[in-house]
């Protein structure tokens, strides 16, 4: 046996993971705002916390084919939301990304590069990177807005075929960045891939579940969303959408045989080892947030949340030496400012660049990055205009304290 | 914009996603028993629900690193658990599993075949299937008992070497089977491998947090477990321990570096896409459920489960017509009958092959396969003595009611 001693010690190490974050706290981080369950996700949640409840009723060995609960209706529904032929579950919007680049490395193993906008995430690089595949970054117009422009697509691909004399494997466009929260349209992006016949995926990882998607408007073949950042769901799950003319590439079926049993397993799914990891709590919770997701991506919703985040933005101008980067007005909350005026008090602040972090918290406000002070990035999304208020004098309040007003 | 709406219609149907099977009822489902949360779980599963909870103090980017909640300490404290030198999460027992047959893949590019028994799981073949490897199956000693001997893991290694000159990339033992429960004592076969210096991993989905485990006394390689199947976690995760001597193939850093922007990612590691997807939910109730898995895996407790599957197994002996099929005693909980007993009667019954799972659940007692009646798969682990009688007693009044005693 080992040495790991069944002891009050260790029992007391993991005896208060607890988390006072969103019931205390007006929790503005970044990457936070869109996971939170809705009610009827926590109450699913509750129902089906053990370890694989979902596959009570399991008949056919499949996931995606479970009727009850309607996981089959639920995977229609969710393609009919996204307007796409197919949905299904993966890991993570990383996974997402990384199975259809694999697959369209087996149909077209001669084409090597993958073209990205230069606000790609880290994930889509490691996509790339996992498949022994190369990228090629389409530029942004730089500091402050970091916009990106369809013609440099265009442009990136028609070099690439005269450097390689082939076409991109894959064009991926940052539907919301993680850094600007920039949205950026991939209809123009979208023709332009039409034109050429190159695959394009939509990487929504921060927008599906927050702005509406129209994949067939915008000739998305690839769709990759995530259920914990942007869709109201327990982590970790991501969404891969794909169009009818990839399925048999997406549903490769297995065709190992045992040699000496003869064993074979023709109704699993390879690409998703069988079943995506997503048995339990992460399903269910996406599944049980839907309707909230359809609803909140309905456009006077949508505008709502805009206003919020366009809201603080407006009132904090007048705080000197500050600047809101990327885009605006904001189409997506998630939103980036440079604050050198906070970058100079924290130089001689005796708590130095915590100082920042501190004062939020001390009124009630979680979710910046500590010891960080000349950057601050937050996401209004869903909450109450009273939060949304109350978190804007709190940053004016801060500001004025060290004169910054 | 989508065809879908929000109405009424969609919300009803998303509106009762409850489960009642462990409130209401003995849920003797066979691969259920060891993700049932414990009380602490459940705390910390309320607490961490949404999306990406547990990444809200991230400060290096990387899951593994989080020291608040204690994600560090719990590494460590797993690996010591196990006796092994390292432990990541990953999505599931099987994407354990298909990293460690990559990462050999990549250390011995000649190696082309896995040895695994006969009993492994599908899920062992798909692993195989997707790195592109062959199979080799190691035989069982067939009907009733289905026994491994360690003497032909030997004979396997020994076979191939003959045929293809080469070592095997990899020998999988399953731990305990899905199929029959069998206990496979890893030692000998741990042996075996480390003789013809070939890397050994234990498959302890079934067992890992249910059965003690000392990889380094087994000369265990890799170990593949299951936070949902075994260790009282909510789905899904799965652990990978592996020895310091593959720690640098296991945690490969990105090297790729964007062409325009120059940014690189060298601390995201590639083989788990950055971090596995547990960031909030699984991981949590794995770490919270941690203390009594140390517990419950202390060899007084781990004999109690075996005496109530064998008390089971015992009293139900005087069925007609009925078979427990593996080795006995038990020595895991998971236990398949044959019971032509039953198929004779499902032959003139009205309800036909489903009324067996009928009987037991008007009797409150879930988990049979609905429609079979030739064969019974159920798990008593971690069911108190009362429910084990009880579950008993309904066996043997069923069996009454058919006059099959």
């Amino acid at each position: 046996m080992t040495d790991l001693k069944y002891n009050n010690e260790l029992k007391q190490k993991y005896a208060h993971l607890s988390r006072t974050v969103n019931e205390e706290f007006i929790n503005i981080h970044p990457i936070q705002r869109g996971g939170i369950l809705t009610p009827e996700a926590y109450k699913s949640l509750i129902s089906y916390g053990d370890g694989y409840s979902l596959c009570d009723n399991c008949l056919k060995g499949r996931i995606d084919k479970i009727e009850n609960p309607p996981v089959v209706d639920f995977l229609k529904d969710v393609a009919t939301y996204f307007n796409i032929d197919n949905v299904m579950p993966t890991a993570a919007a990383r996974k997402s990304k990384q199975i259809a680049m694999k697959v369209l490395s087996e149909k077209f193993p001669k084409r090597k590069t993958v073209i990205i906008d230069s606000l790609s995430h880290y994930t889509t690089y490691l996509a790339i990177e996992t498949n022994n595949l190369r990228v090629k970054e389409v530029p942004n117009t730089g500091y402050p807005e970091f916009e990106l422009k369809s013609e440099d697509f265009r442009a990136a691909i028609e070099q690439l075929q005269k450097d390689e004399g082939e076409l991109p494997l894959l064009v991926v466009l940052t539907h919301v960045d993680y850094k600007y929260g920039n949205y950026n349209n991939p209809k123009p992006i979208g023709e332009i891939c039409k034109e050429f016949k190159i695959p394009f995926l939509l990487n929504a990882a921060y927008s599906g579940g927050i702005l509406p998607i129209d994949c067939n408007k915008s000739h998305i073949d690839f769709l990759a969303c995530s259920g914990h950042k942007s869709m109201a769901a327990s982590g970790p799950i991501g969404l891969l959408g794909f169009k009818d003319k990839y399925y048999d590439d997406v549903m490769v079926h297995s065709k190992i045989e045992g040699n000496l049993t003869n064993k074979s397993f023709p109704n699993k799914i390879c690409t998703f080892m069988g079943c995506p990891p997503v048995y339990g709590a992460p399903l269910i919770t996406l599944m049980a947030s839907f309707p909230t997701i359809v609803k909140r991506t309905q456009e006077k919703y949508v505008k709502q949340e805009a206003e919020k985040a366009n809201y603080v933005i407006d009132n904090i101008q007048k705080i000197k030496d500050l600047k809101v980067l990327g885009k605006l007005p904001k189409k997506h909350p998630l939103t980036n400012i440079e604050t050198p005026c906070f970058e100079k008090v924290a130089e001689t602040h005796s708590r130095r660049g915590f100082f920042l972090r501190e004062e939020f918290k001390e009124r009630g406000i979680l979710g910046l990055l500590p010891g960080i002070s000349k950057e601050i990035k937050f996401n209004t999304f869903n909450l109450s205009w009273d939060q949304v208020k109350y978190f804007t004098q709190v940053f004016l309040e801060i500001a004025e304290k060290y004169h910054l007003i």
